[in-house]
């Protein structure tokens, strides 16, 4: 009986529970042992999932129970041309997905943007935020609650600082709701996404205004951060990086490489990513932004869960006066690190390399704005790659109407 | 010099494209050739990112310009007993996730529910959607549209169905814009998720309307369907499968092994998740939901991008009328499959299995079904959870106020 | 003393109480009573308020404890001539407001309106909901429930229309949250606005549910109906009509009469209606829409709330392919009524006249038909007119740039 | 032929515009000509409508082609006793509406925050916005532009401030989609609804920005205001005033005077407030708001069409330690003034009266905060009374099950 063995049948027996295992063994054989019980009680076969090529240690911070790893397919578009006010040069574009014709069309994209001498990008607002609701006694002391943190908000920021060496307070706004208060906290964490820090910060402060005032802390989290839901706060006012990548195409290249026109790109986006995501009552105006942020989120180590605020973004594309079409992706609420949670596991560590943009950067928080404009160059070589084969559809369906 | 040295030279002088090297080799050259280009441009060691354990033309269906894979931990939360519509009996539920903490919490839940007898669970509404939109000459030919896809609904479900063996058309809703008109078609697809069954059908139908009609189709998705964009047609209407789970804890247990009371949780429900969600313009009214179904999707194969619908879950917390804590999660647009897509990679088919529920159901949809249901399930552990910190949280803050 | 100051004189001293007074006079003498002790104890003068000209007996069904009433300018823009589904020809459009410039607004986009040779409109969906929500045992019995409602539509049915010799159910939908159903019944009310209606008839289909199941009524509406709020749910699937104005302008007539041209108004339209809103994650994608609804609400006797949903519009303008300018409004949830409610008030039932749909219509719901249509091809001219001076100012504005 | 008669025959044979009858007579005749013409062309008997108690000239600010007045019955509720940060002391709350029920219901709230010690009121956020939209040459220049307005904050002020006398500049905010720059103002308008002021303020720093930059403008609202649109950034951010109403009525009074119970209540509002409007995609978490906000508006003078803004409001109620029944109103964006506009209409003037706030208050601002607290107190008490009255009949099923 190996070792693995022994310890799932310890399992079995109740006299080890299943989290425990590595207290008595290291991290692979723990989670060999795992394997054993879930492969056994479930039918499943698992030796793919066993099949993986890191130090299970490593990834002692970023899972419990681990059984093993997923294995998501990694590929490649570009090299595209990004001027970016962080990233500036050719760069290849890890997205790992499993869906088909993603990577191909990002590709054709990147192509596009190329021909047309690459995309700007620019992060225009940075903060990741935090806000915890407190319960107080009604209204008067509610409006007083929102007065008091106005007029301490340097001893806020005071507190909320002492947690951390890297993170700025920069923003700490009010909500009233009856008796309840939400205080958004705003920070630049720099090159962290900035979850943790935030929510350590604020907490600090949360001590602060309960010793200080009768208000009572409900949760550090009352739902107006927002983190990982869809929530208009965020699509609005930003969260993580609000980031823009455009270019301008000239109708040459659009005719010769798309197929298409300008006009036909920017009537189909008004149809369907304006006028159909208004009937829908979207937070989203695009096409299919998400694809590409899930894609290089997953490359690159960040939290999948957050691939919902990433969908909070507007395509635009126009007819210039020029003739030649602009197109646009502003996503209001992109949330990157390139430091912490999953960018240590060593292939995601990797695909921060492909971008140049693996750890802190110099000034800090300039690798997390280049990922920011990186996955945004990614998002409008998506966009539009679809917007243009929807065109090209179009314009040959209707010139086989006119040849009715 | 290696093959894959000298395809990777080939491409470097411009003899073959980066996406041709398929042609010249077999896939995993193929991607070796690529990372040794991508690494070579980007000074990024790819050497973990080449270590994937599957052969990589399996993966020819799911991505382009492969280099290798991403690997994620995967680890087990459970096992927990589920007394669902498809799925009865104990699970572990697999959870790939790069954040700390997350697996523990929903591990915690889960013996939660198990103590309180398990979780239900239902499907209570089915429908992956697809949404066309046409151009008309003006409002008078939309009306006319409108009125002509109802008058002609089983025609249109003839040509849609005509594509598929398993697929059925359950409605067509025509929405009208000015001379827009959108025709939001839903399916059942049974255990795919469904998205290239309805795109090939809808597409199908499409030309019958063109044909028949003068409108013109501008895209064969208009943004009503709505596919990875947060919008309320989603959460109100539902896509894939709208489900829900819950359970109701004795107050005891509530007691013993959380730490709170009905009534803390309950409160802090309705603080957090409803009337911050509320103020938020949310479209989310629960505190995780997407981790869960995140890291869920990740283990099972399923898109990633489509998190963004699965975020749209509304939790409830109540005191019943006999003290005890009633808890639900509803997910109103869970967009899953156990066939297709990413549900064939090894290590994604081996979640499927932890599951159970891998391959074609029997009935047709009732794995995907399960699936569905394992997935909340799983949700509303996490939920119970975090509100559980919470109100042990609040309640020894509270006791500390009385204390002074 | 006269026989109101007796009045007032008993209602201080207790004797009555305020809303007694109709029982011991005639509704006028009453009104009259009340001015004396509202004036008295609030030093307001009320004569303008009690120089109202209708017989307070006629606005019994409309107004409790009345004092007076409120006088509000009103005033015609057009004639303009409408080619509706329910209504044909030239009608000037009735509009009682205190907003300066309002109407001339309206006027002048009339006045293009005519030139083009006037507006189409069409109603394109109709029907007036109210959602009862039910509270169940949980997902269980919810789910249940849902199932029960759709077995039982012709029931549910029969037993709501027992209640009205109009109304028709044209659809029940089951929504589920939890332990909650919300049934969204929805209703043909011809020329009603019908909110009455509809509450009546649901009411007797609840007691059938609740004598039937185990369901447990909460409340007659659990706000998915939704009744003046702004939600997704009636922007989405339309509440009273869902009704669209649109109009093709020739380019000269928009270069000669409103000094810009097709493109600017285009621009503008996406720019501030389609983009600044979905940033604003709002509901209305439009300029000032609410303006001719509330102006022609309070002119023919509609429900003055309502002007909520009656917002929930959008905008669209484009340029045709032969150059010229295509403008539409889409209102989604336009609730009218040309019988009951404020329409039988003397000036309201005017309002009414001067459109020529004043009481039922022939056939029953073509006077409603009729107005929403009068409403929309308002607004249409409300948008045209706003959006064309923005497009002036923008063209002499970029004439003055290329000066410089 | 008396003057009118001569006037309407000179429109009919195209001497005089409809549009210019005030040139050639006074406003009283020019009314009576256009109703004669109204008449005349639709058929209409315009008797009440001509039956207007004021001199016409007086509402010409208000209103362009003149015919007459609509009369909207008005009542009164109360009076209520307000303990408000602007308003303390009873008052009557008039509300003019067509709505049978509503005062009553209202009415009846009143009674019961009386019996409660009357209601809190506090306005929690202050200021009247205007969001211009300009075009840049794309995110380069966007992003330029957003950072020149944060170092041009005091020009940008200062330009605005010197086109008011009482407006002052809060706060300035870009908000950027591709190559459109959105800048929200915010002002402090005082005692002035305040749309008007901003307008022209905002249009003076509009001329510095294209003065000093390249960015063009393309309307002085860009929708991000939100002006008369359901819109989230006014629903979280405010408009107008925020403001809330609160109260706690003891268990007995509930019990008493509502015929429920605090729980009953508080359980009410999370199915329907709450949780419905949360599956609805609402803005608008309360049961009928908009009725109070509307009726109030129309018997002060408040522009009509904001009470789309006014419905963006959230109620809650809950269960104190205590037992008592806590509930609030929080309206997110109520848009009043107590001078300008409709205000100086004769029967408006009286409705501001009978609160006691017409005119400019002192200090400056303090009587539109007033306004704002009452017609908050007067939603507090329709909500209540709406709740305790479901509450009450769902007692009463209760008990009736019970007795089965």
């Amino acid at each position: 009986m190996s070792l693995a063995e022994d310890l799932a049948e310890r399992v079995r027996e109740g006299e080890i529970r299943l989290h425990e295992l590595e207290d008595h063994t290291d991290a692979d054989a723990a989670a060999t042992a795992r394997r054993l019980l879930v492969a056994d009680e479930s039918g499943a076969d698992l030796e793919a999932t066993g099949a993986y090529a890191f130090d299970a240690a490593v990834a002692e911070p970023n899972v419990e129970n681990m059984v093993g790893a997923v294995q998501i397919p990694l590929g490649v578009a570009g090299p595209v041309t990004i001027s970016g006010g962080a990233l500036s040069g050719d760069r290849y574009l890890p997205l790992a997905t499993t869906e088909g014709a993603l990577i191909a069309s990002v590709n054709r994209g990147c192509g596009v943007l190329d021909a047309a001498g690459g995309a700007n990008a620019r992060v225009t607002k940075t903060g990741m935020t935090r806000a915890p609701v407190f319960k107080t006694d009604g209204i008067v002391e509610s409006e007083a609650l929102a007065a008091w943190t106005r007029d301490n908000a340097d001893r806020l920021r005071e507190a909320a600082e002492s947690t951390t060496s890297h993170g700025e307070v920069t923003d700490v706004t009010p909500y009233v709701v009856g008796n309840n208060v939400y205080l958004r906290f705003r920070y630049d964490t720099k090159d962290a996404m900035g979850m943790n820090m935030a929510t350590i910060a604020t907490g600090e402060a949360c001590e602060l205004i309960e010793a200080e005032t009768d208000a009572s802390l409900v949760a550090l989290s009352g739902n107006l951060c927002t983190d990982k839901k869809p929530a208009a706060i965020n699509a609005i006012e930003g969260r993580g990086r609000s980031v823009t990548a455009d270019v301008t195409i000239p109708a040459e290249i659009v005719e010769d490489r798309l197929h298409t026109t300008p006009g036909a790109v920017a009537e189909i986006n008004t149809r369907k990513n304006l006028v159909g995501s208004a009937k829908a009552g979207s937070l989203g105006f695009n096409a299919h932004v998400a694809n590409v942020v899930a894609a290089m989120f997953l490359a690159t180590g960040q939290d999948e869960a957050q691939v919902v605020e990433g969908a909070n973004a507007i395509t635009t594309a126009e007819v210039t006066d020029g003739g030649d079409l602009y197109v646009s992706v502003s996503i209001a609420s992109l949330e990157v690190g390139t430091v912490g949670g999953g960018t240590k596991l060593p292939t995601q560590a990797e695909g921060l390399e492909i971008l140049g943009v693996r750890g802190g950067g110099e000034p800090a928080g300039s690798n997390a704005d280049a990922l920011a404009e990186a996955i945004t160059v990614g998002a409008l070589a998506g966009e539009l790659s679809l917007l243009a084969a929807l065109g090209s559809r179009h314009l040959s369906s209707a010139h086989a109407d006119l040849g009715r």
